[in-house]
């Protein structure tokens, strides 16, 4: 996941159905989905009372549907402008850079947030089958252009999947222990871990 | 965490104190912890009604921080039993047999369960000190006997800590994955990427 904050702004110009499912998102990242509230996410969202119904006739599935597939796709992105902006790209520098961000983030404004696609895959709106595929495909959203960057940084077709896999999950767990302990060094060692492995299947 | 079902039953015999706590446990590895509802608790516990505030009078709050520590000391002792069962006992084979066991439980009975300590983090209930401290101080209830099982298996002291919170979070984020896809291979592959590496720290 991407984690600079999305918090959305009464000074923020985009259509109310966007800063709706950004506001969604961004809510998702503290409080989880079922603690989340429609009437928040309005509010949140500086949106007109009553568009919700307008804009989502799905209701509340809908606009998490729409707020994990936001979310899949801008950590997509970005993977990409992350390693656009890596002085020594690698495999390893590129986790470390995509870790770093969070660790930045904690220490920058404290350990409310999370992933988002983590906060739904734990909670009950996971049942939910249109949920479940939503977050399924969120998750390609993501995995894709990693699997694409780690192309670009050499490493061979058949590892680039597993790759992704081990550097996505190493993150979203790292994300659960070090928000649980407010302590970043659980990402810090994170990434010494994994840095050597990664970079092993670059080029 | 522990992957064995903690389903109680009625033929459970612990005292009602007890199986509501693990009931607490259960339901929040399925639903996440908000999503869960006290009478819920009290109805799979197959307890009496309003023993909840006789034995919490702390309420949920009471009731979310000793399921943490349930599920934290479970998953230490599960520790110490999957090293204790490794015919070839390596970090990578105890770190297999650890993840191998949510393999085989979504196998054996889908993807409705997850780790209930990743529930709470990821839960707006993680925004109390309270629970943000009992959340730790399970992590430390699985992490420590995981550092010990590491030293038995040759680990260097200066390594047990950054390994145990490496195969923590792989486990932890792993576990999203596989739920949001309902694909095991995750585990798999987590399991493969990381075996030779934990394996080279092992004696």
């Amino acid at each position: 996941m991407a984690a600079p904050s999305t918090i959305p702004s009464s000074t923020d110009v985009r259509p109310p159905r966007d800063r709706m499912v950004r506001a969604a998102a961004k809510l998702f990242r503290v409080h989880g989905v079922t603690a989340t509230g429609l009437r928040e996410i309005v509010e949140a969202a500086d949106a007109p009372r009553g568009s919700l119904q307008h804009y989502f006739p799905g209701g509340k599935e809908q606009l998490i549907t729409e707020a994990l597939q936001y979310a899949g796709d801008r950590a997509g992105r970005h993977v990409e402008r992350l390693l656009a902006g890596l002085e020594q790209p690698t495999p390893g520098t590129l986790f470390a850079a995509m870790a770093g961000e969070w660790r930045d983030l904690y220490l920058r404004a404290g350990f409310a947030e999370g992933c988002p696609l983590a906060a739904a895959a734990t909670d009950t709106v996971a049942e939910s089958p249109g949920v479940r595929a939503a977050l399924s495909d969120a998750l390609w959203r993501w995995q894709r252009p990693l699997e694409a960057a780690l192309g670009q940084l050499g490493v061979a077709v058949a590892r680039r999947s597993s790759l992704a896999v081990l550097m996505m999950s190493a993150l979203e767990g790292a994300l659960i222990l070090a928000r649980s302990r407010e302590d970043t060094s659980i990402i810090d060692t994170v990434i010494a871990e994994l840095r050597p492995v990664l970079d092993a299947a670059g080029n």
